[in-house]
């Protein structure tokens, strides 16, 4: 990889608050609006999950992604390093049932994104080791979202996580308006809320309350230091 | 595309009869054991369809199927790009709901080989022109396997394939021990009978009929030419 191109990719996920994850099923308005409305608001990285359509209507609908997200936001495919190539997204996030990473990174080079899952501080310092930019941790909260992902791990872990890795953490998992600030003021660098944005009526408005509170608590913390 | 690997390539599709199509739900002995037996009677040309497991248990399974097939029969991935890839597979079989072939050609390069679905002649033009290596016709004959696959197209549909294109025809769909010599009698250079041997209780055997009896029709229309 470049210095510079390993500069842009850190300097881009150093940006990041609030970080959008599609999932059609749950979605009021549809995925692509979702995406549109949140990138409007501001949010600097989103993250195309689907599970249940082809690969045709998943290249599809990842190119219109692309084009919302183009020089606004980061611009993932979740599990599927194939429509990620297909379209040129900026990288992809894998969970511990996808592509082993090290796979991942040879198909898409150095120069890519790619955010692993992790449950724990072992997954994330192995993941950290093997080159992930950025984990994914979760469920901070217990979720209905996602039933087979167990029970929250809590706030403890998560500052267990942040201290133990040098990549951000980006936290998931139950994670709704109540609760957004605990899980910042212990560490995350970033957090999805799935439900609290694609099930509300405003996309728009829950987007921009969850960058303003992320960005809020990030100065308080930056202040104390 | 060097000259030498497009020989190759072709010649390896030249010798293709009984095609085998993995089917994890209607398998008795699963996956790997029917293409080891498949392979073990002489198969040459395997394709790994699996649609329910995750990206991580795919890769593992291909990898098991790439060293089964290694140096014996051509190994192909359906739909997914990602796991053809990550494996080093020799190729894919797309479907019309899959990657368009002029990406998935992008990401494969000239050497690896396409198959695509048709379902008539037009659309066995368009693939022979968009340089797919081979077509899937089907469905022949009603099938219950897949259900959504419509009605039979009938063996004069696939006589008008066959002879309107240059690349060989796989035909699939309702292929059984009492039909398969009249589908090789109208064109079929190869052919797929899912349910007719990942169902047996003799993977090997019914592997060797089908094996045996498109050879014999093969000959005999050479014979008689
Ligand atoms: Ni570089």
């Amino acid at each position: 990889m470049s210095q510079k191109n390993f500069s842009r990719k850190n300097s881009l996920l150093k940006e990041i608050d609030f970080y959008l994850v599609t999932d059609s099923r749950l979605s009021k308005k549809g995925t692509l609006s979702d995406v549109k409305e949140a990138v409007e608001s501001g949010c600097k990285i989103v993250q195309y999950r689907e599970k249940d359509k082809s690969t045709k209507v998943m290249i599809e609908e990842a190119s219109e992604i692309k084009k919302i997200c183009s020089g606004k936001a980061i611009f993932l495919v979740n599990d599927r390093i194939d429509i990620a190539l297909a379209v040129d997204a900026d990288g992809v996030h894998i969970g511990q049932d996808d592509m082993p990473l090290e796979t991942a990174r040879r198909l898409l080079g150095e120069d890519k994104i790619i955010g692993l899952s992790v449950h724990d501080r072992e997954e994330a310092i192995l993941a950290e080791k093997a080159g992930a930019d950025y984990v994914g941790l979760g469920p901070i909260f217990d979720t209905a979202t996602k039933k087979d992902a167990g029970e929250g791990i809590g706030l403890l872990k998560l500052r267990e996580v942040k201290a133990a890795i040098r990549i951000p953490v980006v936290a998931i998992g139950g994670i709704n308006r109540g609760n957004c600030e605990s899980v910042v003021q212990n560490g995350a660098d970033s957090l999805v809320a799935i439900s609290a944005v694609v099930c509300s009526d405003d996309v728009k408005k829950e987007t921009e309350y969850f960058i303003d509170t992320i960005r809020r608590i990030k100065r308080q913390i930056s202040d104390n230091l």
